[in-house]
């Protein structure tokens, strides 16, 4: 199985938009953006036994690739349109079967989103996933890290905790619900609140190294510090079974890889937060608030301090 | 060395364009693409002991990583713009030394074709660079691999066959002569010479698989076949020098890595393209013709048919 063949293979399956002039199979995929938009590109890798458990199915590896680069679209509020897939691949993967299951999941969340694959390059070496992902957005609408300012409320979106909750039970060989599995290995990025949240929201960010982390990088990024209410942040009714209290809030602030979306938003924009929520039929809640200095602050539910007792989630450490 | 560190030694260094709306930084990079234009996008993925050797220099690696897209973007006649790098990196390369190495040579051929660096990921994994590189080039202006007719001659810039004569010394164990190497190490993507040629070559595309594949190329995508005149083909005195004739004719019609570009034109463009190539300061020669039926044959001088020995530039093979 040469490169060739394996880029046939993935050329015949990438769909095309009115937008792309040419596809994959020359030097450079040509593409025609719409006139007075912005483009907001991303790039995230994958790579086995870092990004995901050496086992995930290839439908999910693949989907998982695409998935986290559309996270970080939703997360500035742009419109998917297009993406490159670069895929390093040696035995055991290097096979048709695992090609075909990763080209399933990849290219149905693809069509999910009315993404065009446009170029691919295929490599020997250790398996790791490549993606580009490029959308458009509105000149000045894009959800920014370094918008907010003191007083805004802080939000997030879906339930957290359920992927961490997942390689949790991974790590202690104890088996994986299957719910809290599903969003490890199938995060749903959050494309149309993104979309919805334009205009509203003053800064975002998606949850992919936790949400204390995350929620760091926005208060860097506009210069402020935000309060976060562990207690307040939503948990699954499978979290909820998997955990106590206290290894749940863990879980929940410092665990990556839900792939939701944190963002503020000033109090009297409260009832609009609310509106473009319902009108994606995706779940809100108010989770702290910003202000003044620098870092984030957690309380519980009584109001005190509290700190997660482990380091936080390290699979993007280095060396 | 965690992930922020890397990602804020990339960021301080990434360099910007006016188009650069926002940086690396955020979930996604902002950019504003010119009125009118089309995108040119490519991807191309350099692992270690694949693409390089494994003592290859950090400032080599760098180079070549950028080097490999920019040279899609001249061989569809695009104007280089932006760049994202993925870099998954574990020791022994995780340390600032190969970093800022390695920047030193990413950027310092970004700075020169006028690149900004917009996206970074880093993670951890063996020694693997990704780069998505994004041009500008006018609509129906591109030079892509379709467009050939029976009647055009076939032109290659440059030299050919001497990033393979160094391969061939690093696999001999026998010293790499110097100018060899650099061929090897630091292609030098001919961005000038594709913009100059829009308008004038039919077809065109960058020499990195061989010459032999890489015109067989064009030809599939144009339904036409082509005539290579191996004798014809231009060698550096450096590669005279290091191999007899039927080596210097492996290397130069089957050996990968130069990054010249071969491209097509009618014989009555003949004076435009000299004209285009003196322009830039870039040597093009004649070294076949495109004719009716499909594949790539070859002769000699002596108009005797050639085939090489071996089996062709295997870089890319998998499995």
């Amino acid at each position: 199985m040469l490169e060739f063949d394996l880029v046939a293979r993935i050329r015949q399956r990438a769909g095309s938009r009115e937008d792309v002039i040419l596809g994959i199979g020359d030097d450079c995929a040509l593409l025609s953006p719409p006139p007075g938009m912005q483009l907001a590109v991303t790039t995230d890798t994958l790579n086995r036994g870092v990004h995901f458990p050496a086992e995930t199915a290839p439908f999910d590896i693949g989907w998982k690739a695409l998935a986290v680069n559309l996270s970080d679209l939703a997360a500035m509020g742009a419109r998917p349109a297009w993406c490159t897939l670069s895929l390093s691949l040696s035995l055991p993967e290097a096979t048709p079967g695992f090609v075909d299951g990763f080209l399933d999941g990849f290219l149905s969340l693809a069509q999910r989103h009315e993404v065009a694959l446009v170029g691919g390059d295929t490599t020997r070496g250790p398996l790791s996933i490549g993606v580009t992902a490029c959308g458009f957005i509105e000149p000045g609408m894009a959800l920014r890290r370094d918008g907010t300012t003191v007083g805004d409320e802080v939000w997030v979106s879906g339930t957290l905790g359920d992927a961490a909750g997942a390689l949790a039970q991974w790590h202690a060989k104890t088996g994986i619900e299957a719910s809290l599995r599903e969003r490890l290995d199938r995060p749903q990025p959050r494309v149309t609140l993104g979309r919805a949240l334009r205009g509203i929201a003053t800064a975002c960010i998606d949850v992919s190294d936790g949400l204390l982390a995350d929620l760091g990088h926005i208060c860097k990024a506009s210069g402020v510090a935000a309060l976060l209410e562990v207690d307040a942040l939503p948990a699954s009714t499978s979290l909820q079974a998997a955990a106590d209290l206290e290894k749940r809030r863990i879980l929940q602030a410092t665990g990556g890889d839900d792939y939701e979306l944190c963002f503020t938003a000033p109090a009297r924009a409260r009832a609009e937060v609310l509106a473009a929520a319902q009108a994606c039929a995706t779940q809100v809640t108010r989770i702290g608030c910003i202000r003044a200095g620098n870092g984030v602050d957690a309380v519980c539910a009584q109001g005190r301090p509290w700190r997660p007792q482990n380091a936080g989630y390290e699979h993007f450490g280095l060396g």
